[in-house]
């Protein structure tokens, strides 16, 4: 049975008799609301390690003003039989207060990567990102920790603050898991009513069209780009927010298509910020 | 025998070995120059810990643009033998690229005790303190850090540091050691000349000063610090840069002295930029 810990005492307590008795641990640090993806990393974890914790938090810290952190997905018990289906041990799910007491002050950032891609968009959120990430990995101190390639930039991010802070944690990416009709796995998805849900798909088509073309032979990130643009403004609704194709370590915008590239798009979607992205 | 280390990867080793044989782990992270006072943290060290482990790095980070980085102190073959006589386990010296490799771009901050006393002075210092304590502590994983009260808004950024980010560390703070005739001990009093040293006194002349006065009932800030002030500019050639009275937890400006009180105090000499506290 999953058991669930409230308190940070409590997570050390069981993780300090893991370590002790020479148990590997794995982490899936999530905002709850669970969906296939977040299974995945799950599974993953419990392939892997002896013991398998995950965090549900819906972290303040990573929300921006006006952004959906009072109406983002609260379903606990729903989370509590799927981690347990999975094999969870331990559902660390503390409270704002356990996390974040009066007087905290502190926090991790970077110059470059936040500054990119969604970071544009959301000043602050890599900041909270990095900020609750490094005080779940000093709490859980896990052997490894798993994310989602959807959250790519996020993945990024968290490989280098746990490289440069000194962190022992193996930083490790899952892929993307998808609905059967392409749409990539995520809680926000909740937000969309049905003709909505129907529109999403055009993140993944424009991604689709962007692999063919790559693959095809087209090399020029401006024409990619474009095209996939195009595709999605034929959508009544959506809103680009961005079609970026980078780098795929640094980010930075490529002109030519070569090497380890990442297209990265975000687009809004009535209430539902989406994105998506491959590498290509 | 002190060992010397210069790999993060021989540190994990030796600390690894410890905590695996149940031995407690005592640390001093330092810019070697070693003084008294190090050798007071060490000894507190050594006394309640089964190995003690000294970082030695003068850190780039926290020296702001026009600063000592240059010409700080380094005598490592003196410090080795210092920390010899000390019975130090381990000194680890690692280089800078070591520490800050091609890439590197994470920091650790705060926005509220770094903004005071010191930290009006010297942009970024205390975010350079964090960065590297925090990344030391991630590779020492001590069970306890030693910091000298001279540094007292060092010590108390850190605490909070600690605590926020949920650190496993007891940050622990030891009384100034002063010479004879009340000098603080500072690897940067190297920099004053015959004079200037007989000159550095002032400081400890004008807390001793305001003790006086507390003690004898004076409870106005303001009239403390201007006292101490007079008695400072005396002295020819000292610059003032700050003589402050704060709470010791907040270090926000006390009008009246009660309670928990700092008096804190940075001046120049010559080319030393040198400071001191004392709490009343």
């Amino acid at each position: 049975m999953t058991r669930t810990i409230e308190t940070i005492a409590g997570i050390r307590a069981f993780v300090s008799a893991c370590r002790q008795r020479g148990k590997t641990v794995g982490f899936v640090p999530t905002m709850g609301a669970f969906h296939e993806g977040h299974l995945s990393l799950m599974r993953e974890a419990r392939r892997r390690h002896d013991a398998v914790i995950v965090s549900i938090f819906v972290n303040p810290l990573q929300f921006s003003a006006g952004e959906d952190f009072d109406r983002y997905p609260r379903r606990i018990d729903q989370d509590i039989r799927m981690a347990n289906s999975e094999g969870v041990d331990i559902l660390f799910a503390p409270s704002v207060a356990e996390m974040y007491p009066k007087g905290f002050d502190s926090h991790v950032d970077q110059t470059d990567l936040p500054s990119k891609l969604c970071g544009a968009f959301r000043p602050g959120h890599f900041r909270g990102v990095m900020t609750i990430v490094t005080k779940l990995f000093n709490i859980v101190k896990p052997h490894a920790a798993y994310f989602g390639q959807k959250d790519y930039q996020q993945y990024l991010i968290l490989r280098r603050s746990v490289t440069d802070l000194n962190l022992d944690v193996d930083v490790r990416v899952l892929p993307t898991v998808r609905e059967d009709d392409g749409l990539a796995m995520s809680s926000r998805n909740l937000y969309l009513g049905p003709k909505q849900r129907k529109d999403a798909t055009c993140l993944h088509r424009a991604l689709k069209r962007a692999e063919d073309l790559v693959a095809s032979g087209e090399s020029s990130a401006a024409k990619v780009a474009g095209e996939m643009k195009r595709l999605i403004h034929r959508v009544k609704g959506t809103r680009v927010e961005y079609v970026e194709i980078v780098n795929s370590d640094t980010l930075e915008p490529v002109k030519e298509i070569k090497g380890k590239t990442l297209i990265a798009l975000a687009v809004r979607i009535g209430k539902a910020r989406l994105i998506d992205n491959a590498l290509v």
